[in-house]
């Protein structure tokens, strides 16, 4: 069902809600076309004028800096026109349902809404009520989904674990990966395990203490390790996830401590590692909780590169569904 | 006075601050740029270079999504570079007086200010103090006016209600109209009543609760209400407003469910109008409280036309402004 | 130390940090850069290609509208893509580090960041950390430095003091210049008196209440007034500054009324001046407390004229770093 929402009936890519149900070629697709916007991006002109014209709106019910601003980047890259609003002091709050804000802001003719929002299945109900010429871009409701980042996540696996020539599915059905952390809260875990399961990656591991850890999270086809060690035991990836201090309320759930004294990224951790593995995480990070300073500015980080990735995966996202017919509109 | 304030020596617009003063020829011109501009933004291509070099300030000291979103997708459809300053917060906090900040953003060369302010009389005051090559934009003020709002109005009116071939005076001419609801704090109501009656408009009704119906209204050339379904009765278009419910604080003023009761469109009283009836509605609504939501998307709302046309008036008020003499600059 | 912070290997200018260490060489060229650019200013087409394809990040750890809105225009006057980030509520509440949100925006191929932050320093720490194709912007940090203030009021001294043909450093050799009120808390002041020292002037006098005067501000070379009448004697240019009410909070500190009494410049005390002496102020003014509002918009006021100074300022900034190896990016 919700593949058929994201897909045009050429099945092209229409909307970007969820990962899940995406086929492996579209994903393929999506890294490619980032592949060129990311060399773009390190040439002296870093402009395209694939959206001249197009209106894109960031609508945030949540605030972010860091994903807000890499989609605002993009798009302005594409030389669209970008609005940024906040909700929720405004409108909404004068009692504007979310529906409603959709349908106005769609009234103004904008082409794409990069939707942020605290509750899951925000941006499958913008997909659903939006008229026809509307593209909507999930970037990040509730726990659900975060496609974007689990898209970057792929591409930066792929840039630097593939071996020459290597085909994509080749290179992830061989790769052994962790995530590791507040996998409960997180929708970067859930974007991820579907872009490496669709992928093939055959050795997903969850590595998490046990209230972190969703109930049926081994049906999505992942093995869950309690220990540290032995879950990061090989693998040639490891995934850290930031730990939603905001939401660790529960009596039961570690503190700020214990988790990284179980779970953190320490360079005595590292040294154990396999020498080529690569070490991520979706920022911002938390110094000394998740991961160490050092570690996450060493040489084995991705960190930053993965900022970077973000916004040729962005612009890689908007060229595909919105360029495509530009001069074709509504 | 204002209409002096409002127009160059040539009688060109120079300001928009209330469509009070403005001549029905001025108001047609208006709107036929606006058509022009329209049909513009159903096209491929929605940017024009009208306002290429521009310096557009977006000067909001009420909060607003809508109003402000559309004036900034306006200015930057002509090319306009665009600020936004939502104020309250910085500069004016610190004591700087309204003066000094229309005379400080002045100095940085700006060519026009869309100004929102909660004081009735806050964009007269700053056309009055404005520099000769400044034009100011009124985008409400307090009780007293929100003229793009009426103009919009206007033009979704006479799209939908004139005839082939019909004048714009002759179409307003032979239309009942009936403003329903908080007319009280309302500038939409003021500013739409001016336009009716510029236009020609013989029949303007006001239906609203004693209460909520300001003293004088009835020297402004309408007829008041208190029953809805007779104020309903015959008319071509019902316009209403929003309930203000922050400021319903009086003893005297009715509850929400009392207004809903009494005055709020519902299925049942939209199948007694005439079966060619508008329903207009500036937005954001108040589902079950002035409009039931079913109305308010049905067939004969054109809630989310009026928002598409604020776009085209805003572009017309703009370029007719500031379009004409580019290129001949203080 | 910060003077080869500032400076790349050819001596050109790489980070503007503080005036503190530049060449009175290297400020005339900004200077003379900014005549270009203000000439431009007054002219039809306000926009130049120099930073097409490039991006500027604001980034205010502390609110500013006046400050952000220059250099906001100043950028997209110069063609840049702005973001403007008020950080605070975002990123950094989640406990990211300033190194972090450094190296993440830098990872967004940002190439100039523009701060303004509360901390004495924190320029200079980006600058230090910042990778080879950054340039970083001081918009005012702390009590240190507000170096692009610092240029303005130059520029506007050289403007409006110079003689027909006469070189920069030989009018403002013979000049007497007063800088009058809050000293304690300004970094104007200190960007102020290096950038007149540097270009040469002798007579640089500090007016202000005892406990308003910093401690070893006689080393900087001026010299301390506590009486406003013989501060102001035979002077040419009185600096005013903003009297930082908010933090005016120590028992041994003048209230608003005693120090408008003793350092408030009246109209009476404007008398008393050379008849070409000009006055100056970086704005928002304290009507009633440094300076009466008939003396901010008299004649011999340059306030306005500062803030239109200071977008050709800080276009000349931005071009003379950025703007000479467009082509060449990193």
């Amino acid at each position: 069902m919700k593949s058929n929402l994201q897909l045009d009936a050429r099945g092209r890519l229409r909307h970007l809600l969820s990962l899940d149900g995406l086929s492996s070629d579209l994903i393929i697709d999506i890294l490619d076309t980032a592949e060129q916007h990311d060399k773009l991006l390190a040439g002296p002109e870093k402009k395209l004028g694939t959206l001249s014209g197009r209106t894109v709106i960031n609508l945030f019910f949540e605030p972010s800096t860091r994903t807000r601003t890499t989609f605002e980047l993009a798009a302005k890259r594409l030389s669209a026109d970008v609005l940024n609003l906040q909700v929720a002091a405004s409108s909404t709050s004068k009692g504007e349902t979310l529906f409603d804000t959709l349908k106005t802001l769609e009234a103004m003719q904008a082409d794409m809404f990069v939707i942020r929002h605290e509750s899951s299945g925000a941006a499958h109900f913008f997909a659903e009520h939006a008229a026809p010429g509307v593209a909507i871009l999930n970037a990040g409701d509730g726990r659900h989904a975060h496609p974007t980042q689990g898209l970057l996540d792929l591409f930066t696996i792929r840039r630097y674990k593939s071996l020459p020539g290597e085909a994509t599915r080749d290179c992830f059905s061989r790769l052994s990966v962790a995530i590791v952390g507040d996998v409960l809260h997180s929708r970067v875990a859930r974007s991820g395990i579907h872009g490496l399961r669709i992928l093939g990656c055959q050795d997903i591991r969850v590595v998490a203490p046990p209230t972190l850890v969703p109930v049926g999270i081994k049906e999505m086809g992942v093995s869950v390790h309690h220990d540290l060690e032995a879950g990061l035991d090989g693998v040639d990836v490891v995934m850290l996830l930031r730990l939603q201090k905001e939401r660790m309320l529960g009596a039961f759930l570690p503190s700020l401590g214990e988790f990284h004294r179980d779970y953190g990224l320490t360079r005595a951790r590292l040294a154990k590692l396999k020498p080529e593995a690569i070490v991520m995480h979706p920022g911002p990070i938390n110094r000394g909780v998740e991961i160490e300073g050092d570690v996450a500015y060493g040489p084995r980080s991705l960190i930053l590169q993965q900022v970077s990735h973000g916004i040729a995966i962005r612009m890689a996202v908007m060229s595909l569904i919105l360029g495509r017919d530009n001069g074709e509109r509504r």
